[in-house]
């Protein structure tokens, strides 16, 4: 396992933008790089712009058999369907990871399928971009972005490690490990309400000159209110409990906020403002 | 008034991060800047700096009759002091403006009591930082802001080219003019809303640990939750009916988009993301 990266044979299954932004990573490295992908023109893409060294747009016995490791860039649902459709295909030993937003929908259903001699092991990139395909994947992305491995009991200390080590060559700032669970209270919280946030607020108005007065804070806080609405929609049906749960917190906050402001209670308003700012200050980039 | 911009004399009274950064601009364009502020280390540092020729910490008659241009970066209340103690002052014939971020509590005050030979055009320049003073005034924050004119019936033609005059030589993107109404209405939706937002994001959580494991979407979300507490808790209560009204309009646009998640509406929820992502384009910098 130690020198895994030079030798690796690594398949891609979903060369989106993050699977494509792996590819380009991993290539780079040293790595051999195959990717089945379901649309011709992406393959066609990937090994044209060398992207990748072979690819195939249906799951080939051979790209599969050949992969030290596979790594996923499906949503939940397509995800466990391959599996279950060609899990019979893969090495014995190989090393599978994925990409996947939310974890604990999916993570405990691949494991628990899953043929004894290869692993499992979960893992979320924290980057992205407001495009996607792999026509815009780029592994900068990953350079000041956060990547989280989630494991099971079911998992070895090894592929632990191994999962946190391709973090590390990716690039990523920063590698944590959290159970399936607190992943999804987290990400429930600092990533999809977020989205429900700039969606609703871009969603308010129907005033189509507003750009031509606004200041950066408006833009800032819509930036993803421009959402690929496919996979959005699907994680957060997938995350449906834990998002609606800090949603909820969140509606409570702002409408005692709103009480303040009607009560014209500007010691209240000031001590809310002197907390966020405190807080704030956490997630200032070092 | 063709060359006043070479010719001026410019009294700034309210050296803060906006007045600092007019300063800056108005002097390097070959105006005589004076400014007066209460506090003693602005002044100093201002004229030690060379951002004004001229300072006082009080009303010096001098720096007040000799000025041809007069920018008030008051809050509303001492603005409205400001005038009444020292309005006996001002050079016939001054030309008065501001950068106040709320306009109709305001600017109808301050003309129903100026002397007749004097001109209060008010202007709301869209620019800002997280921080604040004149020690951190810079005014590159212009270059890619918005600057709204908001005249009233009282105002002459000549005052609001004079004014949009001034925005553009302090280098601002766009210049807008719009009645005090039509500004506090949108100011409310644009700026005020998206700062409530992010207080009442930042201030939904008391993990401290989550800055480890966020994305650049909760950053941007919550920025502007590093916020002056003393200034914004103002203009949220000067503005408060317009504030109140988005509010509302925003609670009800998430609680429609929390709902269509608790029914696990897919397509309910993919067409506000469309409508959302399509309303964003607008917004993207050319």
């Amino acid at each position: 396992m130690k020198n895994w990266i030079s030798k690796s044979k690594i398949l891609i299954v979903g060369l989106g933008l993050i699977g494509g932004s792996y590819a380009r990573a991993l290539g780079r490295l040293g790595c051999h790089v195959a990717a089945i992908d379901s649309d011709p023109k992406t393959i066609e893409y990937a090994i044209e712009n060398g992207i990748v060294d072979k690819g195939s747009i249906s799951p080939d016995p051979n790209l599969i058999s050949n992969a030290d490791a596979v790594i996923f860039g499906l949503y939940p649902e397509p995800f466990l369907g391959w599996i279950r459709d060609n899990q019979h295909l893969l090495k014995s030993g190989a090393m599978l990871t994925d990409v996947t937003g939310v974890k604990k929908c999916i993570v405990y259903k691949i494991q628990e399928i899953l043929r004894p001699d290869v692993e499992f092991i979960a893992a979320h990139p924290m980057a992205g971009k407001e495009v996607s395909g792999v026509v815009n994947s780029d592994d900068c992305i990953f350079r000041d972005a956060n990547y989280i491995v989630t494991p099971t009991e079911k998992n070895t200390d090894a592929a632990v490690e191994w999962c946190k080590k391709l973090g590390r060559i990716l690039g990523f700032m920063r590698i944590s490990v959290l159970t399936p669970e607190e992943h999804d209270r987290m990400i429930a919280f600092v990533s999809q309400l977020t989205h429900c946030i700039a969606v609703s607020l871009m969603n308010c108005s129907e005033n189509e000159h507003l750009a031509d007065y606004t200041g950066d804070s408006f833009r800032d806080l819509t930036r993803i209110a421009n959402i690929n609405d496919k996979m959005w929609s699907e994680l957060f049906i997938d995350n449906k409990d834990d998002l609606l749960e800090v949603m909820d917190k969140f509606i409570n906050e702002f409408k005692a906020f709103r009480g303040l402001l009607e009560e014209e209670d500007t010691d209240g308003l000031r001590e809310k403002m002197r907390l966020s700012t405190k807080r704030r200050k956490a997630f200032d980039k070092k």
